[in-house]
Parts: C-alpha cells; sequence; structure tokens
C-alpha cells in the first residue's frame, strides 16, 4: 500500500532527510511513503513549477492514501499546498489521514497572531470577518473531511518542541493507515 | 450547470448579501451559483460543524464546477476551507475556476507580513522554512491544478480597493465557466 506524504516538510532546510525518515516509519509499518522529494524535478527548467505540481499529482494517482501534516504553517491555519491536496485525495476517494503537532483549537490559536473580539455572539478577526469557533484545531472542512474519509485528526497530548521534527503524531497516524489499509 | 460558490466570503459580516450577489451574476450568465450559506444549518446543534460540513460536500457533489475565491485570507495565502474544497473538486474532475483579488506573487506578498531572506541561493521565512519563488501568486499546487482542470487563476489588474467586495475578478471567472460550460 502506497502511502502520499503531504505536508510543508517539504519546505525545511533538511526537507530530503525528514523525507527518509517519514519514509523508513512507513517501511516498518509494511507501508510504502511516497515523498514528493523522491520526484527529481530540474528547479532550473522554466516550467519547473508545473513539473513538479504535474509529477505530485501523478504520485497522489498511485497512492492508496494519504498523510498530511497540517501542523499551522506561517500562521493560525494549515498550509493551503498541503490542504489542496488533502481535498484532492478526499475527492479521489483515497484513504485520508492526518496530523498538526499543535492540538490548539483554532479560535485559540489565531489569538497569537491578531486580536479577535466578541461581536453580537460572533467572534471576530481585526479586518471584521467571523473567526470558526467550533471547537475545532483547523477549518471545519478539513476536519470533518479526515473522519469522513479516512481517520480523525491526530494530536499530541502536549505540543512538542520542536513542532517539524518530533515525528510520533505521524507515526501514529501510519499505524492507524496500517491497521486500516493492509489486510490481516 | 450549477457552480459551488466557495470563498471566505462566508465569514464576511454581509456573507448572506455577497452569496446573493455572486448568485445573481451567475444567473445573469446562464448558470445557477450554490452558496454555502443556501444550506439552511441550526448553528446552536451540537453537531452543527459536521452538519456544515456534510451540506457542503453535498452541495460540491451536486455541482458541475466550482469558482473559488483565493484572495489571501489572515496572511500571505488563501483560506485553507476553500483551497480544501478546490482539491475536493479537482479530485471529482468537475471544472475548476477561481479568482484573487491580489495579483502580486506570494513570495513579493509574504514580505508584509515577516522578514524574507536569500540563502544560499533560496529564499526563507522568519522560521528559516523555504518560501515558493517561482513567480505564482499562490502555491503552485493550485495554481496549475486550476490550469490543468479547469481555466488559469483570474487576477485584477490593479487590486480593488476592497478585496473582499469587488466582484469584477469573480464575474470574469462566471464569463469564463459560461463559455466553457454552456452549449452555444
Amino acid at each position: 500500500m502506497k502511502i502520499y506524504l503531504a505536508g510543508p516538510d517539504v519546505f525545511l532546510p533538511d526537507a530530503v532527510e525528514i523525507g527518509r525518515q517519514k519514509a523508513a516509519i512507513c517501511a516498518a509499518h509494511g507501508l510504502t511513503g511516497l515523498y514528493p522529494l523522491d520526484n527529481a524535478i530540474d528547479l532550473t527548467a522554466p516550467d519547473a513549477s508545473r513539473q513538479i505540481f504535474a509529477a505530485n499529482e501523478a504520485m497522489m494517482d498511485q497512492a492508496d492514501a494519504i498523510i498530511a501534516n497540517l501542523t499551522p504553517f506561517r500562521g493560525a491555519g494549515a498550509d493551503p499546498g498541503t490542504v489542496y491536496e488533502l481535498g484532492y485525495m478526499a475527492g479521489r476517494r483515497k484513504f485520508c489521514v492526518a496530523y498538526s503537532n499543535d492540538g490548539a483549537t483554532y479560535a485559540d490559536r489565531l489569538t497569537r497572531f491578531m486580536d479577535v473580539t466578541s461581536e453580537d455572539g460572533r467572534l471576530v478577526d481585526a479586518q471584521g470577518l467571523t473567526v470558526e469557533d467550533f471547537g475545532l484545531v483547523d477549518n471545519l472542512m478539513m476536519i470533518h473531511a479526515l473522519e469522513l474519509h479516512g481517520c480523525p485528526l491526530v494530536t499530541p497530548a502536549t505540543m512538542p518542541i520542536d513542532v517539524w521534527h518530533n515525528l510520533a503524531a505521524f507515526e501514529a497516524c501510519v499505524r492507524m493507515a496500517a491497521a486500516r489499509l493492509i489486510a490481516p
């Protein structure tokens, strides 16, 4: 069984090494991890970004499942590139699993980045836009998609010191995927 | 032909009115706009967020296309909830169209929110994570998905003063969708 390994991990300085570690954890549980950086792309090509997209989409199409890293990225919510891939895989009816190394609710987390106030019974951000306040870790579309199309979001009991390198929640996802995808 | 109208518009104080305007523009071009807030959900129900998800997914499943508002939301990139829906519709092989009312490149826009520096030939953010630098308006997954699964992202020549209420780029999307989806 092949698992597409989605996440902003590809933007880390040691992105290749993280991919190697994730693939090794998959292998230890009888699964094959497919990591976007495994695709050999010439980054100096004029259409490099399109080649990356095409290779990622082909990799998703051949995968049986996705494990997405939804740890907040440059703000209160998950990386949109990763979320696109989660949506795509849900649309393809693949098995969807994800984790976030920050288990705070979205509404609580947003207060780290901007003023959030209460107005007529709803929470609003600094621009006056409503803040989702259902006690969920991120936008309801991702959270409930995981419940319906795979497994509920995995979060650690306490936030690890290094949210980008701690793979405990990732390994919990791999165990769940293996239990569901590998016949006993 | 039914078009799912995705976007953080649902978080605006006048979210219902914006949906009404978008649906009217669709109707003027012979299309039926489906807006998430058209679903009647009891927000005091204990499972309100799950009901919203289920209603949105059912609406997407019955739509022929999506027009997604990818205008940057609480940071440098698009709203992850909207991006999830774009990915889902691409996965379902529906026709995908989107606009952003901010046509700056992602890398340029990010400098409004944090320090971005150059390191060994790559751009890095304040946390040391690589910044995508392909001259695209947002993450390459969304940008190239639109080219492959619908029409290229629509952006205005100049950023409107009110990015949340100016619907010129949205109307351009509707025209494109009508030209492709309605038989002559």
